[in-house]
């Protein structure tokens, strides 16, 4: 087993360490340390062409597949940066643009409430193309719930997925970035399918469908996100729609449920990476300031209306929410943070406050974060 | 930590990828892609005499420890392929050909119905021989149900197992191995021990125990097996027989099932290498057409006539399958191959199909694999 | 994801391999086989300064994350062994001293019976000392149960640990170490936080809290520790004693356990190395002997006799042990040892062996390892 010369092995691997608050909600709970993350990454390239790709995962107290697949280059000019490639196994559904985000390019501790609504990882075979300009992905996968992954089972019939990122304008500090995603497929509670529940970033469910309610046929999601770079400026901006046909009984209803985030984040010390996190202009361990960077966003989830009779109770129509964000990154791979984040629900028509139907409090969430990136 | 100049460190891994179908039944359930395999595999060798292998696995969304052993030589010479060696850990009893085979060389998408009445992977402590013309293991284990692995637990009594398999001849483009395994234990449902059912290779059970019924002494399991290869044919024969002695309330009934293959791959490109996959002459990425093979089997597994008053409701007393497989291997780690196999079933006498006792239909099964092994 | 020069990976492991026997019972099992320990171990040094590690298990038949942590020197002086670095994630809480050992170094197949009132790994924030005379650690922790390791649910209130140990005293061949460790916090079973049973070395339970009882407040340990080495003798001393205040339905009591243990090594042969495992001055694969060593403790674990009406029926109030073994080093990481053990139990007052109270018998304990740590 020592590896022909032709196989080129590249490692990584990730610690993300955080210190979690409630201070005022919903549930007082004390601050507690938890392990986030604890990810290796291991990538084997043959020939330059073929790649096999194993990411476990150890973080929260579980052990996961985060990322397994096989991967074959069917044309490629790596020195224009362009490449045509084939990929199966589990990996990310192309559709929520903080969704595929790499989570050590993360602006805030938790993503916004769009990934909510995007498929995360699923079982799937996908084509993807990759330019300077544009990068496309069109993709079969065997389908997830919103904001899941994918387990060994699979469901009723295959979702597919494909998603177009372009830069088409570059003028001087400028760089635009739009793109559009679509999945869409079918679900059915008869082959086991399920529907989510929706969590604030601090994990707690304020939407979840009441028993015997069950997907029963189309599955759709789009999602248009765009991305703008202005020296030290980076904005992102996506929204996703997610139709749902659930069926309780004899009864079924098209639900159709809408995310949206606004984030911003400023470079103030280091080198700006657009999408990237921002790199020390001198590591600390050089005399150095190391990069600093500053981060607001605001995003909200919306309910469809007619969920309202679907509702467990307890149940918000609505959460929106704001958080800032300071991260630090003393030396490349190691980043310190701090986000603050608040969210607050609306109920449906008629609930209130403290009655039967009552929406939770707002949550107040605290995050101090400790992370190391390979 | 840095690791002494005596340790030598070897590495591996595999992933591998099907996309699965069941075109007729005998649910008629949509295809779906599944990480079959995704394992990492890390050699340590100290001295070049004493070695520990850790292999951990992350496939069908599971986590296991395949292998985890230590080994010391007690005698070799390395040079003339010759050595003895004691080992203890978990790793694959030895007792089916095709169970001890790895799962990178296999020639259909998974292995045949002889597979099921062997011990898999076992907790135990065993001594092996190796040269050129023979190998040998002889050793001592927990003991595990037919087909299965070793969990923690450990069962009333160990089982020993014994296994030789030698190259007697070898004849210009000729070369027969033929070998003899036996395991014999005891097993007993008071501490735990528990008897299995039998799946197809597309993992559906066929039969099973009916409630109640649990082993109560003698496990005996007795497997000759051959191979052949002549040119650029690879042939493999194996049977298995599993004895136990099982008992339901007050009634004792001594079982013998059995269950056999008969295999023949042919190398149409590339160089062959008997029981391992064939490799190409030149690599596609040198303008090669790569190793292509192709491969065909029957099988069958037929459980003993006595087990009808103690087998489930459903459940078939004969399996029969045949099985026809193309792979295809551009650049030698990486290999594509498609598998078609077909299981029919006879029921117990006065089975009949469709009737309350009804044996399952057919099970046709299709499955694309890419691979890439390490 | 090629690193850069500026992080340095070390990587080590381990596999422990187990005969394990019970002559004497108490159930009479029979012998069996077990894979104690298979680990892996990744540390990545970002500019000397920064670390992440990773260590995930698989002994067992489970998968854990053991060690996820990232730490940062705030002040380090290398070459005079003096640094002053902080620590978040998932580590061993500084308590027991046995507890803290590396597993790699113990002189017998388990920990001792101070290790069961002691926290094990947890959730937490640390800073931490290291100098040649002394090492220090201050941490706050989101605190576990006696001998138990955090998940990932954290409970009411953190828990803070401290610990000192020196060596003042380093006169030829005679090398004293003293410490002090604590730990304190509040426990309550409305935050789900639980009480633990208390375990032998052989991993049978002879004291439970009957059903309904759980914590109510105060957590308190207290642990000195002191090593001596003289030559080729390592001695080890330790004791702990635990408060915990309890309450089952309207009653409340404040608990003190008590354990204690004394353990002697004697290097026949080889180099000793204090409190790490001795190494060969010519490994056997230079015709040396190894290095071969002998080992004897007793120890004991003691229950507030208040528990009595808290116990579970078949709790013992006492345990006493004593142990025998004897270690082999053929090469530094490859290690082979015999343990025997025996652990008899006393019961509350009015119990009686054989009665409805009745203590378990004495346990007999016969543990054969062959290991590898790398």
């Amino acid at each position: 087993q020592t590896l022909p010369p032709s196989v080129e092995v590249s490692v990584g691997g990730k610690v993300h360490t955080d210190v979690r608050a409630f201070p005022s909600g919903p549930v007082g709970e004390a601050p507690g340390v938890l392990v986030r993350r604890a990810r290796a990454e291991v990538e084997a390239e043959v020939s330059g062409r073929f790649r096999a790709v194993v990411e476990p995962g150890f973080g929260e107290g579980e052990v996961e597949l985060l990322d397994g697949y096989v991967e074959a280059d069917l044309w490629a000019r790596p020195g224009a940066g362009r490449a045509l490639a084939v990929r199966a196994g589990r990996f990310k559904t192309p559709v929520g643009y903080e969704s595929l985000l790499s989570s050590s390019d993360l602006r805030f501790a938790e993503r916004a409430l769009p990934t909510a609504l995007s498929p995360r990882r699923d079982l799937g075979a996908m084509l993807r193309w990759e330019s300077p300009r544009l990068e496309a992905q069109v993709g079969v996968f065997n389908g997830v719930p919103d904001g899941s992954s994918a387990s060994v089972d699979w469901g009723a019939g295959p979702d597919a997925a494909a998603r177009v990122f372009g830069r088409p304008a570059e003028a001087g500090p400028v760089r635009l970035g739009v793109g559009l995603a679509v999945s869409a497929g079918t679900a059915s509670g008869r082959d086991g399918d399920a529907l989510a529940g929706y969590e604030t970033p601090g994990d707690r469910t304020f939407f979840a469908y009441t028993e015997g309610v069950g997907p029963d046929g189309r599955r759709l999601r789009l999602a248009p996100q765009a991305t703008l770079d202005v020296g030290r400026l980076h904005v992102l901006g996506e929204y996703i729609e997610a139709h749902h046909r659930v069926r309780r009984g004899t009864e079924a209803a098209d639900l159709a449920h809408r995310a949206w985030q606004a984030a911003a984040s400023f470079v103030v010390g280091g080198v700006p990476r657009g999408e990237g996190r921002p790199v020390p202009r001198r590591p600390v361990t050089e005399g150095g300031a190391g990069a600093v960077e500053v981060s607001a966003r605001v995003h909200g989830l919306s309910l469809d209306g007619d969920s309202a009779p679907l509702a467990a109770a307890g149940s918000a129509q609505r959460a929106a929410a704001w958080a800032l964000a300071v991260h630090w990154t003393p030396v490349a791979p190691v980043r310190l943070g701090v986000t603050v984040e608040r969210t607050a629900f609306e109920g449906f028509d008629g609930d209130a406050p403290g009655g039967s139907g009552a929406v939770p409090p707002a949550e107040t969430f605290v995050v101090g974060r400790f992370q190391i990136d390979l």
